[in-house]
């Protein structure tokens, strides 16, 4: 059972964020290796992977074997030179999207994969991932609403760097969206066209957006992608889908709504392992990392007494019909 | 850096719940002792914790040295007698609500660990760390709505066993309520209520509710309790705060509702970072879990190729303005 | 098919506001009397009852015979000097809330209704016409969710002027409450107990609000009651009800919104009919009174013709899957 | 004041509809000629209309002076008979949508009133009388939400008839759209493009739908309108205003959401005249229906008294501080 050791591959933003989230978040690995030509970015990654080794470049750093496993993040266009000898190494990869940025390239990449014999490359399309995409996946899947005739998906930002260009709209951004209607549908996208909205004058110079994509897919059904990244207010990314007898829709905050026979309807929780699955593990996690400090991090001994004494106090009440009143013992400035 | 050895005592709901969390979702620390008189039941919680030794009393668990902490499951009534030995033998302890029955045992509890001259023992009051609760609080302290002046909380269960008594609406269930409010206001409760409300004649015989408990604190402010535990619908628990210059709602699935200033709003993301955390961190642990087992668990090389290919139609497209078609390689068998 | 004739007695805040109603919204009525003692405020209102009589006191009104019905708006001081006259008169009657300020006094009323033989008198709990608390009593005593076994309400208003009183939280606020509570569960309030929450300090001097007023029903429920009049965001009037198997909740902006079997929900239209009702009452009754002074408050037929134009382009472009451009005429200067 | 007298051309569904509202809710005019060539489809709407005429054709109606306005319900094809005639005897006309069913006619109608010199023609989109509308128009007027960049509609129903035909999609029921984007917009359609959507196979035989429609209007906005007419679940018409910095949505049940500033909301009311404008009119129109026949229908004087007592038990209990209990004399028969 022993930990599986992590080489993450560039240290830009996704690469710090994902070295942050090995060590803090995922139990089971923790990062062995960060590559990363530029050593500034390289060391304040290394501030967050105690005894990790670094290497300015990949090559090296297989030859040191010194991971069981490869997480790419560099930008894209660097992705295929780590790919192939890390695939020839017979490491497992996870790599961020896209593969490549082309076709041809991604295509060499699959054929290097299938010359392995062995699938090693999961690709970080993380929206597959999120409940609110799988749960749209399960209801699509189980058929109850009828066939899915299609999807209206809105991916907003707030604002995006100056370099951010308008190739980018489609290759950085809707490119989610590309694999998440097929994730939704499973059917390969047969068609693209893209239609421009009025121009937003609060767009980076030169970008022209939003725009409205539209996605065809094999099964016949159509997609539509409102793509906009200076929409100020927020970041959205939802879904609507459009079945035989009603809507679904994610991504408004809190899981699927649903709109069927004459209702607009959430889920509520049927459990506090749900409804406190997340506050149980902060609890249990902030307590493990306060212990390693010497010190506890939530409610102390002395809480605990407090309550035990209102407790009392309520359960005279409950028989007793009365307000009944609590009282303490002094506080020991122990806990103060 | 080496991982906190963790004994749970107790392996029953709740026990088994934390052998698996600690085992599953909890960085930087392992189960090495269960502690648990039932041999069938500790058979089944080591299961989920390899390499855990298994003891039936805590006694010999704390002779043998084989943890760093402990972790408190058993029944309330139990915990004494495992917090005394704990705490003499300096160990940290998170203990499951109650701390223990009675206003007298918690306190020789609070004495006890002052006698350490060390805070070891935190309460497993677990709201705290609900993001609701922990926003409302921030809301709270801010000033920015007014003074509080009131607390509606309803605390709502679809059901609950036949072994459930009058009392435990207080000591098992409103007891999160009182710790709460005392978290939320940062004022003891000093007074306690109880109204009956009409008797739900689906709950089990001889229970009595729902109830209406009237929290009076030291501050001055009033909170409402509804304790409901027949409800049937779902599993519900939310508080609605009264201030000065409007209204703040948590526990309605998705965060706090805010009535200020004529509008009533929620919040919405402002990155992907929250958006989408919980689907990057699922996304990397169950990579890292089927990695373990020499497999992949998500979006495939092919995936990222069908992607890829789609991708260079719509950036065609962008610059085109037409419909593109999207031609794909044959997919490789090996990919089935 | 005469129309009715209505005296209002009373040409205050609500008076004047009755006046209006009936005048410009209500069929089969109008007003033909104003009864005010204050020759500023009557002049005020007769602006908006062209053809009106007024009259400074109620019995030379009565003895003018110049009304079919009465509608009271006067301060509840001065319901049963106007109460009576009317009834001897065999006059129906519209009251606005309070019957009178207290239980002798309406009691004397209902005796005096009753000598006459026949029901004259209706009173103004228009909450009763109110779609939420229609919704919720069908709800109730439908069934299908339950027993009722409680109800949490709660009456926020911005702010009061400083001639609000305690009292008055009762007798001009919770009032509603009163009846509302009544009219839902059919039975008869028969306890009444008042809570303070902490004081609002944006009160005015001497108000001791917000309160938690509890009433007792014959049939056993517990009704709660926030009553709170400074509250600054807006005005909420809302009731949870709890069933036995879930929650149902009016007063959010919305109608009724339904917590059952692991869902919340709300209704959606099934319809244009309530979609649309109120355009299409808007529509015609704005056609109405534009047609009266020669001239038109709506869609010209300038607006039809470009509507007409773009339609012939949709039906075209529907059958031939191409972009289809729409071109219009010149538009005559008289739509400018 | 003398009302106005309006003739109903039609009395098909619509027809007949209005015939009712016009009689029920509004104030200053009633049907005095039903013009309808089926009788039997005639005396029904009669029926709603006392003291109407019946004429099997407009000419005569026209002829015989009995109206001072027109209503025009007749189906499409043969508003252009009866708009020529009424503008002809310079009758005011209200039209239901379509003007006419294509645009050489509608060119023809608007010619004829350019001739008569006095625009006497509306045209009935009564959508820009529905709330959402009218506020979504007033917040893309204020420019505070900067320029609009797009609108996402979808129009929804949840069955056909089988006689509705494909044409039907664009001309009976996208013309809503067509007319409500300009107005929405003020700048006229000039493209519109239409898509297929997976086929619905619940629809009527030969139908193909859902489509979706894209309208380009002169300012450069793209508006994507959903047409659904066979979705089950029930009617829902809506429009997503994207902005330059946010978005704002209409048609959801309850008014309009707006996504500003990292918040969601939707407004809350100020003052009850808005929150229970309804029931206030709701209640006087039954109170002046049910006085017409001699009876009340709505809380009565008992009603008052049982509130006043209780009024009075909580009063005593505010200034008490104690559960105080009501009681009632005994209800007179009377009131049964």
């Amino acid at each position: 059972m022993s930990e599986l050791r992590v080489a993450v591959i560039g240290a830009g933003l996704m690469g710090a964020d994902h070295v942050s989230r090995i060590g803090q978040r995922i139990v089971g690995a923790h990062v062995s290796v960060i590559v990363e030509p530029d050593e500034a970015r390289a060391k304040a990654a290394l501030a967050n992977a105690p005894g990790a080794a670094w290497y300015p470049n990949t090559d090296d750093a297989i030859a040191a074997k010194a991971m069981d496993a490869v997480l790419i993040a560099t930008p894209g266009q660097f992705h295929e030179p780590v790919l192939l000898p890390a695939l020839n190494a017979g490491l497992p990869i996870l790599c961020e999207k896209p593969l490549t940025t082309d076709t041809e390239s991604s295509l060499r990449i699959v054929e290097a994969e299938v010359a392995c014999g062995k699938q090693l490359i999961q690709v970080g399309f993380m929206r597959r991932f999120d409940e609110g995409y799988m749960a749209l996946r399960d209801l699509i899947a189980s058929g109850e609403s009828g066939e899915l005739l299609g999807l209206h998906c809105a991916h907003r930002n707030p604002t995006v760097p100056d370099t951010y260009h308008n190739d980018m709209l489609i290759f950085d951004s809707v490119v989610h969206e590309i694999d998440a209607v097929r994730f939704l549908t499973d059917s390969p996208i047969t068609s693209v066209e893209v239609k421009h909205m009025k121009r937003n004058t609060l767009s980076p110079e030169g970008l022209n957006e939003p725009i409205l994509v539209l996605l065809g897919t094999e099964s016949g059904l159509l997609a539509t992608v409102e793509m906009n990244v200076s929409v100020q207010f927020g970041y959205q990314v939802k879904t609507e889908a459009v079945f035989q007898k009603g809507i679904a829709e994610i991504g408004r905050t809190s899981g699927m709504t649903r709109f069927f026979d004459g209702s607009i309807s959430t889920s509520e929780h049927m459990s506090f392992k749900t409804r406190f699955a997340a506050a149980y593990d902060n609890q249990i996690q902030r307590w493990v990392n306060a212990v390693a400090i010497g010190t506890i991090d939530g409610p102390s001994a002395w809480d605990g007494y407090l309550a035990a004494a209102a407790v009392d106090a309520g359960v005279k009440a409950l028989n007793s019909g009365a307000n009944e009143t609590v009282t303490y013992a002094a506080k020991p400035k122990f806990y103060n």
